[in-house]
């Protein structure tokens, strides 16, 4: 399985309330690995099951190349 | 809809007879967005639509926050 992570920016986080909000929020998806959030920063960095990448990486794999 | 983008280390290309195969590959998956094959660095890269992340940005939306 893929798994993707990425940094976003987010606006409005000011406090614990706000990471834990955001944290709740973000594992009740089903695809969502970990999640971490730097208040300061005003960045939520989350890791996911990347579907469409599995497809990408399956299709050169059936076409007879070799993903590294 | 957040578009993805990129690159793999991909084994086995050899010409453009290669490069053309997967790009008909990639082409038929439906959330690819566009394809580029390196044929001397062995790399592919690709966009296409993510949506798990999607779904995070919406997660942390309906939260009460914003993503920029």
């Amino acid at each position: 399985m893929a798994v993707q992570s990425l940094t976003l920016d987010v606006r409005g986080m000011s406090c614990s309330h706000c990471v834990n909000a955001i944290e709740r929020a973000l594992k009740e998806i089903g695809g969502v690995k970990s999640v971490d959030v730097d208040l300061k920063g005003g960045k939520v960095t989350v890791s996911y099951n990347d579907v469409e990448l599995d497809k990408v990486k399956h299709a050169i794999e059936d076409a007879g190349y070799e993903v590294v």
